[in-house]
């Protein structure tokens, strides 16, 4: 196999099936071919009924090149040969020996020389963002962060034989653990207490002793898939007689109720304040005398009259959620987390990114072509534009400028003037289908192709056909 | 009169007052009296049943000296003579004619000969804070602010004949106009609209034909009073023949159970998170593609089922309000906002401020007194020091330490060991009464004078004896 | 003798010599007659020429009453008493026992109640600022600064019987040290290198073992002065049966030629760069490869070359000197030093400080007050105000709004108009003559009186007679 | 011509050579020898002597391939395509019409489609560092820093035919114009005054009313170079039938004796007080009140006698300098711009950045090769590492670490113990010789192994043999 691998280069299967899965029309489709492909043969409703946000599951597939072409270890020595890989930005040596886990991170750029010296000698390799250097991960990702509606993560990992890399804990994050080559041995542990399951933050390190016993333990071997949810407590170790390669998938980082809570409350809070006299009437002259932590062993008629006030009026305050414009700035954060889509040739050449003007023979070529009320337009992506509205404003936020590096660029977002905010909905609703400018709900034929031409510049719609 | 006052210097009838004031044993009743003083003859009871928060009242008395010794032009030029009264700081150099409100302040500091000047030419003066230049005045807000529990603020102003200094406008805060030299003709107007009743901020300036007809038309003569509530719209200017001083006391800005909930609610959802894991479950995977303001117009049942578990969420959050400790929160806001309480010669000679230790004759005197656990302490006021829980630790918060000066100083506090909290709550709980150092709940002896000379030294407590 | 001190109040010989020098017409003048009341019997003009930055002196009087006035442990009490000292900012409590020097000051006011107790236990008190609180500091320091053309601060110490409060150590300025009451026991030791004469900074406390022997040993009684430069090591420790106050008062921190050189040889650089040709010319090519600290030991005629191009044009740059306005700068800053001037009260009646309009019996009275061209005026102090150049704009900088405390006001200043300098230069050069307005040298009669008007309200000149 | 080079693609002479001077031992010489290509055939020699920041010159060779491959506009367009080209970062779109210079940038990444539509409205493109996207650049680049001593850099100008993209203005840099692609119209003026000869800093734009006649007018064709000093004022505008493309190439950007001495001045001050005692004297007690701008017209001897103290201290400075020290910290703000080196096959294998160590079949590879004293080493060029002395400490600085980009790194270096400032400098001066580990002036072979590890991990040193 590893033979094969050498002679086949970065692998066909996977590489094969993304090539399918581009001619897939609607990008929220193609999402969900891919996971379930990642998750076979579970179907994905019953792992999102039964299993996602609640255990762990196994798949062991007998097909060590299922995942093949998504990620290699010869990926990952011509990525520390070709790219700038920094240790501690994009890199991360650790070793866990005796129960003490260390890093070993030195200065500057990893270079292969000193990176394989580490691994040699017995350290485990952490590689934190390989989207920015893998065109493939980068691609899987962007698909994935549309099943997900939140941002989808990876780190890949590589440990020499007979270690262990980090200590038991849980993380903040659903895990997606693939195995790629070599085999490792993992153990899965209930959180720890109620308090633990589906954790805000992750755990810190912990001692073998406090941690019980698993409740699952297994050897991956490449092809197979382990997924478990945030709070669940795991540790791999690799065997002595083999090296381990495993990538992990992450999502639903801070993607809870309560997480768009911290949005809806404070503003539902604002807006009561604005629009319900009774939040804006003055506290009891002497609150301070019977309320706060001092007087909280009184037994004082006054604080059952204060208690029950304050539950009044903020279940009152439910009434004044602004749900929608709440969701809109979680929506902010999703879309300023994406990567940005990575385009098929096809996708390339009727956009923006490939448009045909170019330089020829001392001159410009192709810079005539324009668009036309003809012109037949889509958004590229379903999810890679959307309308918010900032107080007044109203603004169309896009993930097409975003860098393969998180949060390299700001997100970016231009103001809608209130006569296009109709087309804009319009044209974000008809996806999949392409629509002509000129069916666009605009006053005149000047605004529509003004309008197309701006969204066409910035990357956020392509053409039917080439311009 | 005016010879009268200038023989008799600053005033003897509120002086009288508040020398009686020093006596009364309470300081919360000392306040409450204070309070009624101000407000007669309306009994206090009443006032706050029907009047504060909810209309404007007057009284008219009669009674030219009523008020005497608050403050008084002498006593304006005295301050700008001998204290560094700074131009946009600490005074306002106002005017509004033809509808136009100016400001005119230079910089630097307020020296009569311009101030002067500049009320000759018809500008009106605004002193913004005479509770650092005026001891009479540092006293009194100083009471009030224990009637309150809200800090009590005053702004002096000064009108020339035939002059109106500011356009018409609503404050944030209630107001109490207390007319002391000359006479100042008062109109007072609804809030314009339900929204404005009990406002949050304060009203821009507005032009006269956009706020009805007044509800109240006065001309205020030296003794008289003018409550109105924040929202009530309000303009004051001069007739021909006389200049006008009054000061207004004000109170109750930030104080609403709006401004409490804005401590309560974010602390009630991170309480919920933690506790919770109704809140910590993951959003829906699609929610992003039916809810936001792009979806808004959706007839989605997916969007109703939404919007009702957010409510669901909401309304369970209640139950997990940490209203003590936010109280603590507003409290401590409260306390750095507070004036130091002024002492008496008696609470002098008996607190740290006094205390007898002195150089005399080459050598220092009188150091050898100390604490025992036979000195009877209390607190200085009801109010000046308060236990509060931050997080893990709980502090003693205390205001004798604070400016004359709004938030020149930090707020202080210290740490209290858990075996010291009992003590604390019971010396503060047993105001006014004086408790003895040996009756403190404490371990030891050792320990209870250690807790005693700390709070000494920090002028928290004084003794029933001098030292 | 404390017996008559605690009769006689604040003393009455300084007092009284200082009430006859504010009879002095000019402000130099009298600066100089204070600093040879200061170091009497030594003839000023001898002390600069052959003591002042050259060596220690002492002068002992048997006149416990010479400096009397100045400062007390009374006014010490009086200050902690009435004023806001805190501690670390105004006062330090310090010790120094088996060689140990430490600082024992805690947060917040000093209270007299525990600043005698620590005086008590045997700490030492530093005040650092006595002119803030002190006016007879305040009026002494503001004028030996004319005298020094440097800031004069000062620091009070008292020491308890038998202690020292301070290790041997060296400071960076010139010291006076005005023995007040008790006895103190000082030894002072030469400089001990070359490089450390005149130093630019303070040492570190010194071991005992480290200093040599003393090169004078007395010990000061009430009445004695001690001078010796900065750069002298010098202790002093109270004897067993008495304490000790003194004043330290200081001159000349970063006052030297090399000082001013700080500010010259950058702007000269400057200036010839924009003027040389020859400072613009390029380095040589290859100057890397023979110059630098790795090339330090080659022998290239290249490098001998090198050398003498540097060392010609470093004496070419002394010839673009702009001296005057390098002046300007180091004064600016020592303006931003200078204590405000503390008026007599001839000045407070003749100046904007205490310029006569004021309100009386309802009405502003003497506001009609005007400056005419018949007025006639002068600046208040000889070096109250400095005309400096700023680049392109000419700025007029003044001391009469600083603060007692230091730098906690920004230096004063505004630009004069081109048509104004003169007018200025004038004004300034006149002093002590008064002179009228009218002969002020400017276009018109408006012109003069208005240029008179701004520098009467910002506090710079006063009249000849009230206004 | 412009067929083939669509045939040949990026240009094969200038390949030609730099694959020549790869192989040219010394990286100095291999820097004199690209130099000479550039201003062919005037010998550099005399290029230096005659030319060089005096005046400018022209080599017409007609010979329209002399500079192929160093860039072309299909280069342009590639990098358009594939590499992350900023708008106003990397890119700057311009147009002068009518007098009038504006800049159209927008914002976010330059795609052909809309700078090629720029292009075809008229507007010219200034790329601003074509050597992060060029390797050819980044070599030649590279390579020209070591001749100059001094940072080397680059813009690109196309601009379509009949337009003129720029004001006429002077620059602050010595420029090497040359000719790529099309024909400009070039016009030279000399300075307009002697204060704007080599001047410190760019030229705003000029109005062509204000520049007098050209000196040089000339029509540039491919293959042909222009030179001019920094100051000369230049425009260049295309034909109506032909469209320009060129590169300037610039350097000696405050480079100057006057920059060195603003590092040597300032230093040699610092030491000049702390060693000479005349620098630390104090200044005259009354030097206020005769110098300074207000004192400027006094016809005072103090004058004359202070003026010749300073001149008479600042000659004396000159003995002070610490030159190679100043050279240094010069030196280290040109490691800190420079390019870092590009590697020939051959060095890329001979050091850490190829180094052998690699991923194969399931296991790392070859990461038993070890330095050893046998081993032969030499660093990678003659400028590529530094030893400064900062302080106490001495560092080597080095640019192998840099970035493509202008100051994206920080400057790299680490402290160098006492023990092995001999080791390197023996290394450095060795160069371009080859030398043993073995004969590293260090204690022990342990000692000399690491020392070359560190090095060699750095990619300081590149050995003779591969691993």
């Amino acid at each position: 196999m590893q033979d094969e691998e050498c002679v086949n280069g970065d692998g066909d299967d996977l590489d094969a099936l993304l090539t399918d899965l581009a001619k897939v029309n609607n990008s929220r489709e193609r999402a969900s071919k891919l996971f379930q492909w990642l998750i076979n043969p579970i179907p994905a409703k019953s792992f999102f009924r039964e299993t996602w946000e609640k255990k762990p599951i196994l798949v062991q597939r007998n097909n060590p090149d299922y995942y093949k072409g998504l990620f290699s270890t010869a990926e990952f020595d011509r990525i520390l040969r070709q790219e700038d890989v920094q240790y501690g930005v994009n890199l991360d040596v650790t070793s866990y020996n005796n129960g003490k886990r260390e890093t070993h991170n030195p200065a500057g750029r990893a270079l292969p020389f000193t990176v394989w010296d580490f691994y040699g000698n017995g350290c485990s390799l952490r590689m934190l963002n390989p989207q920015a250097f893998s065109s493939t991960v980068w691609n899987v990702l962007s698909i994935f962060q549309e099943e997900f509606g939140s941002m989808a993560g990876a780190n890949v990992y590589l440990t020499p034989p007979g270690t262990q890399g980090f200590a038991p804990h849980y993380d903040d994050i659903e895990a997606f653990v693939v195995q790629l080559e070599g085999k490792k041995h993992w153990r899965v542990y209930n959180p720890r207490t109620e308090d633990e399951v589906l954790p805000v933050l992750s755990s810190t390190n912990f001692d073998q002793t406090n941690i019980g016993k698993p409740i699952l333990e297994v050897v991956l071997e490449p092809g197979d898939l382990l997924y478990f949810p945030r709070g669940f407590i795991h540790q791999g170790d690799c065997l002595p007689d083999a090296h381990s390669l495993h990538i992990t998938i992450s999502s639903y980082q801070k993607n809870s109720w309560g997480d768009l809570l911290q949005k809806v409350v404070p503003a539902a809070l604002e807006i009561a304040m604005e629009e319900d006299v009774e939040f804006r009437q003055g506290l009891p002259l002497d609150y301070l005398t019977y309320m706060g932590v001092q007087n909280s062993d009184k037994d004082d008629p006054r604080r059952k009259k204060f208690f029950s006030r304050i539950e009044c009026l903020m279940k009152k305050l439910a009434t004044y959620s602004p749900v929608d414009a709440a969701v809109d700035q979680k929506a902010r954060s999703f879309l300023h987390d994406c990567l940005p889509p990575m385009l098929t040739p096809e996708e390339l050449s009727s956009s923006v990114q490939g448009a045909s003007a170019r330089w020829e023979r001392g001159q410009v070529m192709d810079v005539g072509a324009q668009i036309t009320t003809q012109t037949r337009v889509r958004v590229l992506r379903a999810g890679c534009a959307r309308l918010c509205s900032d107080g007044e404003a109203v603004n169309l936020y896009y993930i097409t400028e975003n860098s393969r590096v998180y949060h390299k660029e700001e997100l970016k977002s231009f103001e809608i003037k209130a006569e296009h905010t109709d087309a804009i909905e319009f044209l974000i609703h008809s996806y999949p289908k392409f629509v002509t400018v000129g069916s666009f709900p605009c006053e005149s034929a000047e605004d529509k192709i003004a309008l197309a031409e701006l969204l066409f510049e910035r990357g956020i719609i392509h053409t039917a056909e080439r311009l």
